[in-house]
């Protein structure tokens, strides 16, 4: 067979069996090791494929649309340090337990490490953050390594996709020349079909954990971020039948239900001694992510609960605080629906009234006062029905925290909670819009924003439609908050960092819609003003000490408000 | 002891062990669990501290000062992607040799992989891509945890520092509170002094050579990049005596020697079947890392030559070709100053009367027309006196090596060819040019550029003062001299990939003084302009079928130039 008809059926196959598993996302980056999958990818009509110049902004746009979709999503690079740019976003997949599926082209054996252009070790590039790594033969006319192909694609996506969910890197060499035939249909092939499978519960457990609930009188129930394909309303209906407190992370997207259970004003409530002291928990039930709260976890940490059981679908449960006493191995929603709370609560109404006070206190500083906070209000308070809010890291998802009140609004709040890094966030909220195709609003800050600049490009190559609303506050904002903040020495050199940046021009050089308010009323009027830009741009000027005392006053007012509850 | 001083008393063990080993600068990016050793650098004055917003740029602005200084540069961040972030550079790092000091905070142990925030699996982060990785102990009473670090650090940047030169990583855990007791002189510490050795060439293997040398007719030089701190006139001395055409590659920085057996028009010559018919080698000495020339390449590898003999500080010598069929661990230098040329040399006088036909060629063509080439051209004939060229990969140092003709001018050239990415060029450089304190000029396509936008970020932060001449031919210049090109379908959008970019917001982003030309004239008058701004930004209008054009006609009439040599 001559080389081209090999590299042709090799990569038909590579793709083929990328469909078979239901791969229908790659974002490419342009270069010239890759070309063969990249015309595969581009030659068959049930892929659909994106394209960013900047590898690691094309590592979060694929992360965003694995995450929102949570499906697998391929990525395609070159060789050398085209690969190494999708590092931060492949940690983040680790950790937040998305199925990237990360293809990296290489040079042939005999290119590796020997002083050529462009080749560097990539076998194993990507270490322990990934799940697993298999550096692929070159394409040869054996039928067994197109077998090989499909067999390992097969088993590699599936493990993508099997919890803990994570990333996986086929490494591909290639020798030149790289032109493929595409004259030539790709035909589907015959891959191994896997039936998607979950851990059930056993009724030993379940008994277990009622008994356990029947003694509780102080029982709650901590939900961080889930899954986007969660069925958060068969979970809701579980929790209101167990009728215990929810504290409900933003990033678990059960705010959009306003049943009273749902307890939202946690955050703030915690900081209260008075409070807390009221309603320490026995029974704890824990189940997605480390929420956003701080001042949750560090209550928590110090709680003594009689047991605090941990739902996980994989055995790498987290918990930073070590106080899990019971783990179970399973889907949350099909533990809690089975479920029944035989007992008698003893703390659920003072939860509701506080949180009722609590909520009503936020409402009456934000409609008084202005800040990041009640700008980041005014945000959510205005987003469109059906919509997705898609939230930094730092202070964005803590604002968020406090002023996204639950809602009967279809609003998904996304974050990068994996790592929590202020890195890529642009381009995974791109990547989010891309894949569902709904109205996307980021919530960022001016160095996030600046770290992430390139993810803009996108709009450049792909069809692009977002809302980006920075909290400019010149800094790092969040150092503030921090001991740091009483070491005046080297604070702004090394925290504070003020990047005297005029977005104007950041807003122009993409081709974005430009506005610019200090004022929530001009927030507002920008936010719903009609405009044909694909990519809208607001700038919203802060100020980095202010802000902190308007937090600190909202968090005594809260105080206060439920000393008596 | 109280917390606050075990932990200052760890850091300024760790940062006087690193000074004491030599290390001068240190990149730092915020973050916070970074804090101690952040504070402990800023608070010994032997240290030079730089700050980057984004710890990819900052990668690359340190592996640039180590490449020029040829010394080891520290890098510090906090946990998390943040550490992910500077895998490009390391990579760079790794394949160009350059003695990098990768130091990453890290939670510790009893955060690590339980869901905490931030909080990645750093140990090993970087796997096979740094020469050593350590996790450190957390700070402790212990006298012997003092020592520890001490004695690590010195055999770490020692690891560093020998060849073949390269990356190492410290990760180091700390515990809050972060903050370190400032009132404190750091202590020197008395840690064991290295002495600097290197590889010599034994008696017998000089004879070996020698002999092999004297019955050669047609010997040559093939000199490829040379780390910035060689001896080039000790070493074009001993070249010259040994009387052998020397083919140097524009990153050996032979090229400021006028002397006429420096051959720098090989690159083209070697496209001419007339002349390599004529010159075939017998005998290739091989210096250096692998030369940019693709048809020198070519070339070389079909040569059946007696013997080639390799000289590389490294076991690891550079040899895409598997030509070599003697190689000796030693530098360059020390080896060629020994050695003496006995036979008679055949092809010498044809070298250098191509050479000298193809570099009149070369300014004629020069004069009369424009291309990114001629452009090119022009600023390395403007650029002043002691300063130094950064070229980026791709296009750019492909016109150097055509264009940058020998000159007794004192010009420093660099490029990243361990990798040969086109990601971090302008960080590279800004780091370059922090540490040298020269004049830099950035000869950059326009995706390259985009690709390292937050580069210039720097500015913000550090006394940057830097040149910035990107070649805007709207898209990947680059591959439409490969095969790729002759496959219509898809290949505007795989390997074209216009951005359509106006450069003058993104220089307005930067504080940048913005220049946009698109001729000769123009390009000169921009250049030479008197300016008050410490970024400049000029951006040449190219056009990529034009250039190809362009350059292929460049070619032909060098081909029929030499043709009667």
């Amino acid at each position: 067979m001559e080389s081209k008809q090999v590299l042709t059926n090799y990569v038909a196959t590579f793709v083929q069996s990328l469909i078979a598993q239901g791969v229908e996302h790659v974002v490419i980056s342009p270069g010239s090791r890759s070309t063969p999958l990249a015309y595969a990818f581009k030659h068959v009509k049930t892929i659909k494929t994106y394209l960013h110049i900047d590898e690691r902004s094309a590592g979060f746009m694929a992360l965003g649309m694995a995450k929102s979709l949570q499906k697998p999503v391929a990525l395609l690079c070159t060789s050398g340090t085209a690969a190494a740019n999708y590092f931060p976003a492949i940690v983040e997949a680790k950790n937040a337990r998305i199925p990237l599926i990360v293809i990296t082209a290489d040079r042939p054996h005999e290119l590796r490490e020997v002083g050529a252009a462009q080749a560097i070790d990539q076998v194993n590039l990507y270490g322990n953050q990934v799940k697993w790594s298999v550096d692929f033969p070159l394409p040869d006319a054996q039928a067994s390594t197109n077998q090989f192909l499909t067999q390992h694609i097969t088993r590699m996506v599936q493990t993508a996709v099997t919890a803990p969910r994570g990333p996986v890197h086929m490494n591909v060499p290639f020798r030149e020349p790289l032109l493929i035939n595409l004259e030539e249909k790709f035909a589907p092939v015959s891959s191994v079909q896997s039936f998607p499978t979950r851990n059930s519960v056993l009724p030993e457990t379940l008994k277990e954990v009622q008994t356990i609930m029947k003694d509780s009188t102080r029982g709650i129930v901590v939900v961080g971020e889930l899954p986007m394909n969660t069925n958060s309303e068969e979970l809701l209906k579980a929790l209101e039948k167990i009728g215990w407190p929810v504290l409900a992370d933003p990033l678990s997207n059960l705010r959009k239900f306003t049943h009273e259970c749902v307890i939202d004003q946690y955050d703030s409530l915690m900081k209260s001694s008075s409070f807390t002291s009221r309603i320490t928990p026995d029974v704890i039930i824990r189940i997605g992510a480390q929420p956003v709260s701080k001042p949750l976890a560090l209550f928590l940490s110090k709680v003594k609960a009689q047991a605090v059981i941990t739902i996980d679908e994989s055995a790498q449960y987290r918990d930073p605080f070590m106080w899990t006493t019971h783990h179970i191995v399973a889907a949350p929603e099909d533990v809690l629906s089975k479920l029944i709370y035989t007992g008698k609560h003893a703390t659920l109404p003072i939860w509701i009234q506080a949180n009722q006070l609590a909520t009503s206190k936020v409402m009456e500083y934000a409609s008084q006062h202005e800040d990041e906070g009640t700008f980041a209000k005014m945000v959510v308070d205005l987003l469109p029905e059906d919509s997705i809010l898609f939230a930094s890291s730092s202070m964005p998802i803590r604002d968020v925290d406090t002023y996204f009140l639950k809602t009967s609004k279809n609003i998904d709040v996304l974050s990068n909670r994996g790592a929590n890094g202020i890195d890529g966030v642009i381009s995974t909220a791109i990547g989010v819009q891309l894949a569902t195709e709904k109205e996307v609003t980021v919530l960022i800050g001016d160095l996030a924003c600046l770290h992430d600049a390139n993810a803009l490009l996108a709009s450049k190559y792909n069809n692009v439609k977002l809302t980006v609303v920075v909290m400019n506050n010149n800094g790092g904002g969040i150092f503030s908050y921090l001991p740091q903040k009483a070491e005046d020495t080297h604070f702004e050199d090394l925290f504070g960092t003020p990047a005297n940046i005029d977005f104007l021009p950041f807003a122009k050089l993409f081709g974005a819609d430009y506005q610019k308010v200090s004022d929530k009323d001009a927030l507002r009027q920008s936010f719903l003003k009609e405009t044909e830009f694909s990519i809208r741009f607001i700038e919203v000027i802060t100020n980095r000490e202010e802000n902190l005392l308007s937090h600190r006053k909202l968090w005594s007012q809260i105080d206060e408000a439920i000393q008596h509850v």
